[in-house]
Formats: structure tokens, sequence, C-alpha cells
């Protein structure tokens, strides 16, 4: 990708079903909010990702029991300046996009209303710590921005690699979650309550913690044999574990080889794809050029 | 493998040597139960599916004290409505192969007896949790029907995969548990009894723990050699880690290499190695055969 | 790389930018100091590297209470002593030297410093083992020799495989910062302060070492959906895991290729990669160059 | 390797050192203990791994104390039959070979006398568990065996992968240390003794269980700060976690990539090694056959 195509990345707008007004304030307003390519539009989006960033800071900081003793008000403070922040936001949105109920139902639509929503319910129900769980999700809409940036070859690169390889790793799921049901019974028969494995949930809760090598250590073997099946769970995972990074590794060297292969292109039938070693377009017979 | 492929997978029949029946409503019964290519078969398969893991469910459910205090005999219900209904399958597969005593010796003839047997067993000896135990094996009974989805594809290449490697996963695990039972040992020897080593089987037990990188905690190194002999174990399984991982990726990378590569040679001068897409071969510019 | 350009290597002087005097003693005491291609030169690396060494071993055995009980005053003098040297070293260097400023600037310059003047300072104020802690610096100032040795290939492939991963890996790691904040703030609700969940900051704590597989134990999940969550977690962390490790390994694979391949071009057809030990042209039969 | 090699390396001698007696008894006796071409050499080394490994069971079980406490009697008879069995099995190598001193000095050698010198010891020392901590040792006289198997070039493929990447792994690992070194010194600085973190050495023993991702839990960060540079430290060892993995991987690969290219001989200068897509002999520049 050169220069050209990193601009017209940047430049692109992802939210071009929304609809841009043809003129006037509300097209100005448009290519603030949901375009970059223009100074206040870049302005625009950098003081979003401050506002998103301090406002979850406020969340973090009021979850904390000492500081939110000492500086309620303050946060409680900021949590109402961000609020009526986004919410002018909010209805910005709505007044500049051609197609209001479009937005509103789009997934960056609720996560908008999301981030509001939670500060005004709680006039109404002071229900503590579940609203500020639901606060959170405004971290998501840093993404929205992230989307038209340089990283965009990296994320999708990544994210073609897992794509890819999804039938493999639901299979692998599949055999896993198998494996850690099965071991996780044989378990809960051979240790029983008594050790702590109260149920077949809580004993595959076990398998699971310890066949992804995470070993809370909660819940422990306490018979031999319980020790025994841990000791070979152990080895399993570990060589299982094994599985997944072949998989995503072995995708990862493929999608590479295809990005290094697509270089050259053929003179005449401009098909692209050569093996480097190739002296023959592989689609039209032409001589390739070295 | 190409769309026609792909249906021979979903209609080929991995039960043939039980002898499908040459007609009348036994042949009509096995292409129910064995075959997955008729709309009854299909939704036969998915009715099992369904089954299973409801009965599992139930399983489950029983297993945990709250929930089986509380609706214990709804469980209890279930229990016996999924006993009775895969005693009936279980007679159903009896009818309809030519050859029941090849069926009842088979794996899968084995996991349904296993799935339907420990209800039986428990009206007469009522020894809780083991019998539920062996009832999950029900589990076990879905890969059969999977073995007949799409996604043969994935399992045979991973099954290939780890099978072309069972030589080096061999040799792995063999040096493996030769160096957890060395250090273990020593383990044994350095903190003793008095700091929880209390056997040498126990201190292998924490040296795969610990070089599987599991680390639960219920045992952990008091003395200073033991912690330094710890830390030695934890960086030397965090390095040969990556073997397994090796292996196994390099194994796959290699698969899906002979998958792609090795399908076509060019008529004219031989030379294999031509992309899946190419249409001249990329050495002498000959029209490929399709 | 052939012995000769070892040599280079060896020989080369990182240090230029600092001025080498050009002749008398301080030319002389730069050579031994600066450089490391002269036996003096060498013998002055060797005895830093084991001065370095013992120096860190007293500040290491100094933290440990019963030994710094029964042989405090050794490892005092001990301390004094390596102090004076480095002291003694450090102003050599600057004797030595053109550019004094831009060494007391330079990276190095300031390790060097702070390697030294805790000493002093607790002199003044005795601040126990903070200032112990800073001490331990003086390890980052073996890099400064490492960087003139063999390994130096070694050295920089690593590096420049992580180099070139480094969007990628940002990418992926700021996906998983974003997954721990969400995760961790969903399971702050679900389990609440009475389970140990205390605030945000500590179940993202919590999340990190749940996902990165380490699982302490010091925080662990008690309620159902609680240990459901987990679970997810535990799977989708070991999962992901497989990601930079995939990347890892195939830019490394990538930079083995093009180091292998990349040296020679045939005379006659221009064609390139060939093989080290190759001595005629794969594609034309011409003598390739040694 | 085909069948032929495959017997050259059965029957390989790797004790050829020690010198073969000429013939009498002494070699009929070599040709038993140290060579396995013969059906009583092939049977002697199956009755020494059966010995071996029913040895190791013994000194096991007697670690184990109500196994020990209860069948103390059968487990010390044991001990000595197999001590004074390998004591003959010594002595029996001794006699044939023709350079004792250089068997005496040799690893196995040394190994074999481990084996039995402890029971000998224990009869006037009678110091526990340490005494049968050596007695493991014979678990690696099994190793001399297996050198001999078919798996030899399994052993011989992974072997060669860490040699040819040791210096990677020597250079990842001193990076590591000094890692965990300075992070290690940090906590101690950070959450100090009242915390656990009693000396520099200990704080470094956290370090790398929790960089190596093993998390025991026995020593857990209690500040925020540390809990911070906890959580950094956890994302870091799972990021260069993918360093060795990523080098053993490529380096399999590579090894197996090397075996694949050995296939093709030149027809007129016999050299192997060729590209699959090379057309002339990179060596003497001779057409290669497709």
């Amino acid at each position: 990708m050169n220069a050209q195509d990193t601009t017209t990345v940047l430049t692109s707008d992802p939210h071009q079903r929304l609809g841009k007004p043809a003129g006037g304030w509300r097209a100005a307003l448009y290519a603030i909010i949901f375009e970059s390519d223009t100074p206040k539009g870049r302005a625009f989006d950098l003081a979003l990702i401050g506002a998103i960033l301090l406002s979850v800071l406020v969340v973090v900081l009021t979850s904390v029991k000492p500081i939110a003793d000492k500086y309620g008000d303050w946060l409680h403070a900021g949590e109402w300046f961000f609020t009526v922040l986004f919410t002018v936001e909010y209805v910005a949105r709505y007044l500049c996009v051609q197609r209001p109920v479009l937005y509103a139902r789009s997934f960056f639509g609720v996560i908008d209303l999301m981030s509001i929503l939670p500060s005004y319910v709680s006039l109404f129900i002071p229900a503590a710590h579940v609203v500020q769980g639901i606060r959170i999700l405004r971290l998501l809409r840093i993404f929205r921005i992230l989307k038209l940036t340089l990283y965009i070859q990296e994320y999708s690169m990544l994210g073609d690699a897992l794509l890819a390889s999804r039938r493999k790793i639901f299979v692998f799921l599949s055999v896993v979650f198998l494996i850690v049901f099965l071991l996780g019974t044989v378990m809960y028969v051979v240790e029983g309550p008594e050790n702590g494995y109260t149920s077949i949930p809580t004993a595959v809760y076990w398998a699971i913690s310890t066949m992804t090598t995470v070993g809370f250590g909660d819940l422990v073997p306490k018979t031999d044999i319980g020790r025994t099946i841990a000791s070979f769970m152990m080895l399993l995972g570990w060589g299982i574990l094994a599985v997944p990074t072949g998989i995503i590794s072995s995708e990862i060297t493929h999608q590479r080889g295809q990005r290094v292969l697509s270089l050259r292109a053929c003179p005449s039938c401009h098909s692209a794809g050569h093996e480097p070693a190739a002296r023959y377009c592989k689609d039209c017979g032409t001589t390739l050029p070295p």
C-alpha cells in the first residue's frame, strides 16, 4: 500500500450509508464529526479520544473506594460533565445524518447511547456499580476512530489470519470442550465434594484452569489418583496448546507469503500473484520481467 | 475438495461394515439412523444431538447440590426419560444392522451401552456420583455425527498433523518425563517432607505443575536452594514449551503446503508446484490442464 | 558473516561520536576503556564485567537480612570499594573523550552515574532499600560490552524480528488491553467487592493475570457466573496467546529466509535465491561468482 | 533414511572406543552387554530396561510413607536385590572391555556407579532421603539403550534444532535474566519486606514465576503500584514467550526443509541438496532429472 492508498484509507468514510447531507451547516458538521480528512475533523477525533479516555478514567477512579471517598464530588462533577458532553455529541450526530434511524440502530449508535444512558438512569435508580460497568463501554467508541488510522493494515491482516483459521479453531475448541468436560467429570468422581469439587460445573471450571495452564490454586487435587490425573491433564494441556499456535502461525506465514507473491505483475495481462521464481505469467503465458 | 467430494463425504457411510439390509422397513430404519443424506436422516441426527446435549445437561445439573435439592424430582424424571429414549434407540440400532455383534463390540456400540446402563444399575446399587460420571460419556456419542459434517476436512487435517508428529512428540514427552522425574526427586531431597514434598510422586506432581507453567501454588519451595532450582525449572519449562509448538507448527505449515502445491504437473515440462489458480506453467509457459 | 567481518564488528567503535583524542596518553586511555581490539582493551572489558557482576552480588547479598546481619561490615566495605572503583572509571571516561558533555548525556553516561551516585547519596540520606534498588542498574552497564561481542548477530536478528513486528504487536496489545478492561469491569460488576474485586483496577489486574495464564490465585471468582466468565476468559487468553507467537515465529522465519537467499544473483540470467553453497545458477547453469 | 540405514544405526556401536575384545567369552559378553544386534543382546537390553524401571519404582515407593511403613521390608529386600544385580552388571562391564579406565571415567560409567553406591553407603551412614535421591539417577541409564532405537532420528532432529538455536536461545535467556533481575529489584523496592518480598533473590524468584506465567501465588503484589508493575510484567512475559517458540519453530521448519532438499541427487557429481524447482545442478551445472 503506497502513500496514496494510505490517504484514501484515511479519508474514506465508513459511515457513508448514513447519508452525508448535500451542503449547508449540516454537511460541515458531518465532515467534522464523521470524517477525518480535514484539520477540523482530525482535531475533533483527537478531542473525542481524549474525552473518552478521561471519562473512562473517571469511571475507574470512582470504583476505587479511598479515592471515591476523598474526591467523590469532583468525580461526580466530572461524570456529569462528560455525560452532557457526549449527549451534545450524540444529538449532533443525529442532526447531521440523512438517515437517523439507521444511525440509532447501528453498532456505534447503540454504544453511543449506552455511554450516556447509565448516568441519567442513576438519577432515578441508584444501583451503584452495575451502572458504572456499562459506562466502561465508552472504551469501544475509540474503535470507531482507530478504524481510520494507519494501523488498519495490521488490524486487517490479523483479522484475516483469525478469520481464515476460524474453522480449524472451532474444531480445536470443540475437541478441547469435550476433553475438559470428560476429564472434569472424572475429577468430580475421583475427588468428590469433600475435596472441593462440589459439582460437575465446578470440576469443569477447574479442568479449564488446569489445561490452559492458568492454575489458580483455589481448587487442587488432594488424592493420589486425582494428582496423577491432574499431572496427565497438565501435560496434555501443554501439548495441545501447541495446536492453536501452530494454526495461527502457519496462517500468518501464509498471509505474508500471499502479500509477497502479489508484488510482480504481468506486463501483458496485469495479473499478479506470481511466484518469485516464475518466468512465465501463470495466467496468459507471457514472459515475465525478472 | 470440490462440492462433489463434499457431498460424497456427507453421504458416505462409515458404518458400512455393519451391513445395510437389502430392503424393507429395516433398510428404511437403517437409512434414518445410520445415514444422513435423506431429510429424515438429517432430522434424526439433529434430534439426537439435541437429546444428547439435554441429557448431559440433566447429568450436570444433578451434580449441583442446590439445584438437585430443589428440582430433584424433575431431574430424576428427565434422566429416566432420556434413558428410555436412548434404550429405544439402542434396540433400534440392533434391529436394523446385519451384523449386530459387530455393532455391540464397536467403539460407539460400547459408548451407546454406557450411556444407558448406569441408570439401570443405579436401581439396584445407589452409588451416587460415580454413576453420574459414566453417564457423561454420552457426550462422545456426538462425535459419531460430527464425523459426517462439513468440518471433516479440518478434523482430518489437524489429525494428520498430530499423527505425523507422533514420533517427535513421543520423543519429546519421554525427555520431559525424565526431566520431571529427576528434578522432582531433587526437590524432594532439597525441600523434604517438612515443606510439603512428602514423597517422590508428590514432588513429581509439583515438578509437572511447575514446568507446564500451571503453578497451582498448593506446594511451593520454601528453602533458598529450592527456590533457585524452581526458578531454573520454570525457565527450562518455558524454553522447552517451545518445542511441541515448533513441531506442530512446522507440521501444519508442511501439510498446508502439500495440499496447495502437489495437485498439478505441467504436461510439457512436468514441473510441479503450480498455484491452484495458475493457468500456464510457470517454467515453460505451456497451458496447464484445469 | 565471515571471519573478517566478525573482526570488523569486534574492532568497530560505537563510541566514535564521543571523539577519540588524536594521540598521547588520552588516546591510549581511550583505546583501553572504549575499544576492545587491543589486548589491554579486552583485559579491561573482562575486568569490568567481573567488577560489575561482583558489585551486583554485593547489592543482592545486602538485601538478604540474615547475610546482611552477619557480614554487614564486609558488604559495606565491598560496596564502597566498587563505588570508588567505578568513580575512578567514570572520571577516566571523562578525561579521555573529546566531547565530555555528549558522554554525560548519553544513555550509558547516565547509567554510569546512577551506578555510583546512590552510595554517595546514602551518606546523607539513609533511605535503605530504595537506594539499593537503583544500584542494580549497574547490570545495564554489561550491555555496553556485550554490544562488541560475537553474539551481535543474534542480538540484531532478534531485534530486527521484534522491530519488524512492532506494529502488529502494538495492534495486538491494544486489542488485549481493551478486552481485559471490558472483562475486568464485567467481573467487578459480577463478583463485586464482597468477593475481593474491590475496584476496577483490581479487577483488571486479575483479568490480566488470568488471560496471560499466570493465575496467582490471590483473587478467584466465587460466584457461578463469575466462574463461567473466568472459564471463557482462560480459553480466550489461551487462544490469543497463539497470535504473538505466530507473529514472531513468522517474522523470524522470514528474516532467516531473507539472509540466506538474498545474497547472490546470477551474472547471466540475473535470477536470485541461490543457496549459499551453490556454484552454478539453478536456472541457467552459468557459473556463479563465489 | 532407508531400511538398510536404520539397520546400520541399530547395529552400530557407540561404545567402540571402549574396545571390543578380539574373541573368547569376553567378546561374547561384550556383544551381549554393549551391542544390540544379536537376539541375546536385545534380550539383555529389554531385561535391563525392566530392571531399571522396577528399581526406580522401588525407590519411588520407598519415599511414600504409608507404603514404606507397610511394605518396608519388601522394598528393602527389592532395593538390595537390584543393587546386587546392578553390581554384577557393573563388574561384568569392566570384565569385557579393553579399556576399563575409559569406561570408569565415561558419563555412563559414572552413572552406573552412582546407581549402586548409595545402597552401600547407607550401610554406614543412614542419611535417609538424600541417598534415595541419588538412586533415581538410574533412570539416566535407560538413555544408553534408547540411543540404539528406531527413535534415534527424531532425537537427533530435535537435538539438531536445539543445537542450531543455542546461540539465539543464549542471547534470549541473557536478556530475560537482565529483565527479571531489574524488575525483581523494582518489586523489592516497591513492595518491600512487609509484603513478603524479603530480599532481592526472593523478588527475582517471584519475577521469574510471574514472567514465565507459572504464578504460584505464594508471593503476590499487594500495593497498587506493585500490581500495576506486575500487570506489565505478565503482559511482557506473555509477549516474549513468543520469542523462543518462534526460534525453535523456525529452526524445525528449516531442518525439515533441509531434509526435503537433500532427496534429489545430481546424476553427474552426485551432490544433493537441490531446491525442488532447480533444473541445473548447483555444484557442476549438469541438467538435473525432473
